[in-house]
C-alpha cells in the first residue's frame, strides 16, 4: 500500500525533478488565474465583514519548484490590483502554502520569502506542512483556498483493493479486463470518501463566505468504465515489463497502488452537493489533450515526465530501482515500432479532462434553523465570544436604560398621584370655600323647611 | 558585512551540526519552561475574550534539531493539562514556528508534524520563514511569541563600524584596546536599534494582553564594558592566526563582523521601557558558566560548537576555509600548555548572563487618551469590523426603544391633560351643580343686599 507520505513531486532542480516537469501543471494554473481573480474580486467588493482588514490565501499541494508560487502570486496582484482600482486600502494578506511533509520545502521557502512585503501592504507567508485530508488550519480562519491539480491524487490505496489484496493492475490481461470494473469502483469510492473529507476539513477552515478555487485531472463521462487512468496505467505497463525480467518480484508488483483517481465531472458535482458545506459558482472543463501530447511528446520528456511524479512512490514501495525503472520507460517508448502504443497514449490523454471548480463557504444550516437572520449570522463563528462579549455589555446597557425609564415613570406616576391629590384638595377646598360662603351669604330655605 | 541571511546554524544532524551541538541551548530552553507554563495558565484563565477559542502561538529563531519543538511542545502540554485540570475545553491550537530562510526546514516539517493533531483539541502547525526583524505575521493574530536564544543575533553588522570601515577585532592588540569602547558602542546601538525594532512588530502582531517569553544571552552589567564577547572572541582570535598564516586576506578579516550582542539586563530592561508597547511581567538573570564549561569541555566540544554556530556565517564570508578554520580551532585549544586561555574562556563565560524576560503587550494607549474603558476596548483591532456591526445593530434597537419609550411618555403626558382636563371639567362641573343647588335652595343675602 502507498503510504500518505510518499506522494510528493522529486526533489530539487535537476533535469527529472518535478521542477523542471511540470509544464502540464503550469498550464493548468494559468487557466485557474482569471477564476482566482473572480474570486478576489468577489471577496474584496464584499461589504460584509468578511475580511476584518485581512486575507488568508492557502494553496494546498503547492508542491515545489516554479509553480509553488503561481496560484497564490495571482492572488496576491489581484488583491492590489483591486484596491488601486477602487482606491481602497489594501487588506493585509498572509499566504500559506501546504504539501506532504516530505515536499522539498527548503526550496518552496527559499521562493516563497520573495512575496513577503513588511510595509504597505504587509504580505507575510507561511508553509503548513501536512495531509489536506487532516486539520491544517484553525476554525474560521481562511478565506481563499487554491488546489491546483493535486485533488486527483488520493489519501492511499483504496481500501477495497488492499484490504482483499486485489491487485489494481493484474499482469494477465484477462484477468485484468475482468477486475477493471471492481478496480475502477474501489477507486471511485475511496475518492469519494478522501474529497468529502476534504470539503469537510476545508469548510471548518474556511470563514463562512470564504472561496475554494480547485483544479483536477479528471476523466470524461463517456469513456470513464472503459480504460485505466492514463499515467498510472502507462507506470504498471513499465513495471509489468520489470516483473517479466525478474527486476521487481511480481508478489511486490501485486500489491502497488498508485494512489491517483481522475473522477469525472458529475462525481466532483455529485459530492460536492452531498457533503453540502459549499456551493458551486462555477464548473468548467478543459481538453488538455494538447498539453498531455507535448509532455509525452519525446522519450526524455516522457521519462522525465514518469519520474518527476512517480519517482517517490515506486522507490518507497520497490526500493532502488529506479535506474531500471528508466530503462524499461526508454525501452517501452521505443519499441513502438508499428506506433501503436503513441497511438494507446494519445487516446487515454484524449480521455482525460481537466476540471475547475469555484466553490463558496454557504452559510451555516444553523440560520435557517433558527429562522432568525440577524448580523450576528452574517459574522464569522470565529467572533462569537467577541459577539457575545458585545452583546453582553450592550445588554447591560439596555437593562440600565430600561430601570431609568421605569424609574422615570414611576416618578410621573408618582408626580400625577400628588397632582392628584392636590387637584383633589383644591376641589375640596373650594368647595369647603363655596360652603362657608354660603354660610355667610345665604339662608337655607329648603334645608331650613325641612328642619 | 555579515548578510542577515548567513546567520542560521548548521543544517543536518552530522556531529557538527547545531542540531548535535546545542545542549547550552537546551538547558535554556528548559529554564523557560516554568514561565511558559505561566504564561499558558494566564491566557487560558484570563476570562477576557482574548483566546476566541483558538490559541496562536510562535517560536521565534526556533533553529533546526532536536530542540525546535521543545517551547511549543511545553506550550500545548501546559494547555492541554490546564484545560483537563479545570475541564474546559480546549482551544484549538496554532503552533508557528519561524527562523531564517536559510534554516533547514525540511528537518523541522518532519518533527514539526509529529504535534498535529486533528480532532480534540485540533493542533495545526505551520512554518514562518523569515527575519523576525521583519512583519512575518498579520495584525493581532498571535497570543503567544517566544524566542529562546535568539535576540543576541543582530540583523546585520553594527553600521557605525561597516560604514566606517572599522574592524571589530583589530589584529594589533593596542589598537583593539583603544578601539573596543567604541565598537562595544557600536554593537550596542545596533542591538537597541534591532531589540526596539523586534518589539514593534510584535506588538503589531500580538493580541493586546498576548505574552513574550524571550531568553537571550547578555553580559554581566559589571563587566560589560571592558571585554570582547565570548565567541565573537574566540571566533577572532582564531581568524586572525589564520590571517598570520595567509589562510586568509587582512583586509577579508578586518571586514568580518560577527552579528552578536550580548545586552545587560539593564540595557534589554530600558529599550523595552522606552518602546512602550509591553509592560516586563517577570525580568529573570541566570549564570550559564556551569552548562558553558561544559560546552567548553573538550577539544571537540569547543570545535563542534564553534561550527555549529559559525560555519554558515564563516564560509559566507570567507568561502570554504573550514577545514584551516577546524585546524586552526584545534591549535588554539592544544596551545595552551600553560592554562591561560583556558582561564581566559573560563572569565569569559563567567561574565555571560542568561536573561530571560515575560513581557505583556500592553493596552493601546487609545483607551488612556479617551477617559473610558469598555469592553470594546480589550477586544482585539482584528474584531473592530464585527463588533462594529453588532454595535451598530444594538443601537437601532436602543433607538427604537427609546422612540418607544418617548411615546410611552408622550402618551402619559397626554392622558395626564386628558386626566386634568376632565378633572378641571369635573371641578367645573362640581362648582356649577353647588352653583344651581345655590340657586334652588338659598337666598342671596349679601348679593340681594348690595343689588
Amino acid at each position: 500500500m502507498a503510504s500518505k507520505q510518499a506522494v510528493h513531486m522529486k526533489h530539487g532542480q535537476g533535469e527529472t525533478s518535478y521542477a523542471r516537469n511540470s509544464s502540464f501543471q503550469k498550464a493548468e494554473q494559468n487557466r485557474m488565474k482569471p477564476l482566482i481573480e473572480e474570486v478576489i474580486t468577489d471577496l474584496c467588493s464584499s461589504t460584509s465583514t468578511l475580511l476584518h482588514g485581512k486575507i488568508v490565501i492557502a494553496d494546498l499541494g503547492c508542491s515545489s519548484g516554479p509553480n509553488a508560487l503561481a496560484l497564490v502570486s495571482t492572488a496576491i496582484n489581484a488583491i492590489h490590483n483591486h484596491c488601486l482600482q477602487l482606491q481602497q486600502p489594501p487588506p493585509e494578506i498572509f499566504v500559506l502554502l501546504n504539501d506532504l511533509p516530505d515536499t522539498d520545502f527548503n526550496t518552496v521557502v527559499k521562493s516563497l520569502v520573495t512575496l513577503r512585503q513588511s510595509k504597505n501592504p504587509v504580505v507575510v507567508t507561511g508553509v503548513a506542512p501536512g495531509s489536506f485530508y487532516e486539520r491544517l488550519f484553525t476554525s474560521n480562519s481562511l478565506h481563499v483556498v487554491c488546489a491546483s491539480n493535486s485533488l486527483q491524487w488520493l489519501s492511499k490505496a483504496p481500501e477495497d483493493l488492499t484490504r482483499n489484496r486485489i491487485p489494481a493492475f493484474d499482469i494477465d490481461e484477462h484477468a485484468r479486463r475482468e477486475m477493471l470494473p471492481m478496480v475502477r469502483e474501489a477507486y471511485e469510492k475511496q475518492f469519494r470518501k478522501d474529497f468529502k473529507l476534504f470539503l469537510e476539513l476545508r469548510a471548518k477552515e474556511l470563514v463562512s463566505g470564504g472561496r475554494m478555487v480547485i483544479s483536477l485531472v479528471g476523466t470524461r463521462s463517456d469513456v470513464i468504465a472503459s480504460k485505466f487512468s492514463l499515467f498510472p496505467g502507462i507506470v504498471a505497463q513499465i513495471l509489468s515489463v520489470m516483473v517479466a525480467e525478474g527486476v521487481i518480484d511480481k508478489a511486490k508488483f501485486d500489491s502497488f497502488y498508485v494512489p491517483l483517481h481522475g473522477p469525472s465531472i458529475e462525481e466532483v458535482r455529485e459530492i460536492i452537493k452531498e457533503e453540502g458545506s459549499f456551493f458551486i459558482k462555477e464548473m468548467r472543463v478543459h481538453d488538455p489533450t494538447a498539453e498531455m501530447n507535448i509532455a509525452l511528446s519525446s522519450p526524455s520528456k516522457f521519462v522525465n515526465n514518469l519520474i518527476a511524479l512517480f519517482e517517490p512512490i515506486i522507490v518507497q514501495h520497490f526500493g532502488e530501482v529506479m535506474d531500471e525503472f528508466v530503462r524499461a520507460a526508454e525501452l517501452h517508448w521505443s519499441l513502438d515500432v508499428d506506433g501503436s502504443l503513441r497511438e494507446e497514449r494519445r487516446e487515454w490523454s484524449g480521455e482525460q479532462e481537466e476540471i475547475e471548480v469555484v466553490a463558496v463557504k454557504q452559510e451555516p444550516e444553523e440560520i435557517e434553523r433558527r429562522g432568525l437572520v440577524g448580523p450576528e449570522d452574517f459574522l464569522d463563528d470565529f467572533d462569537a465570544v467577541a459577539v457575545a462579549a458585545n452583546i453582553a455589555e450592550r445588554s447591560l446597557r439596555e437593562e440600565a436604560e430600561r430601570r431609568c425609564h421605569d424609574e422615570e415613570l414611576e416618578d410621573l406616576i408618582l408626580k400625577q398621584v400628588v397632582a392628584a391629590n392636590l387637584a383633589a384638595k383644591d376641589n375640596d377646598d373650594e368647595r369647603r370655600r363655596i360652603r362657608e360662603e354660603q354660610r355667610e351669604k345665604f339662608i337655607d330655605l329648603v334645608s331650613s323647611d325641612e328642619d
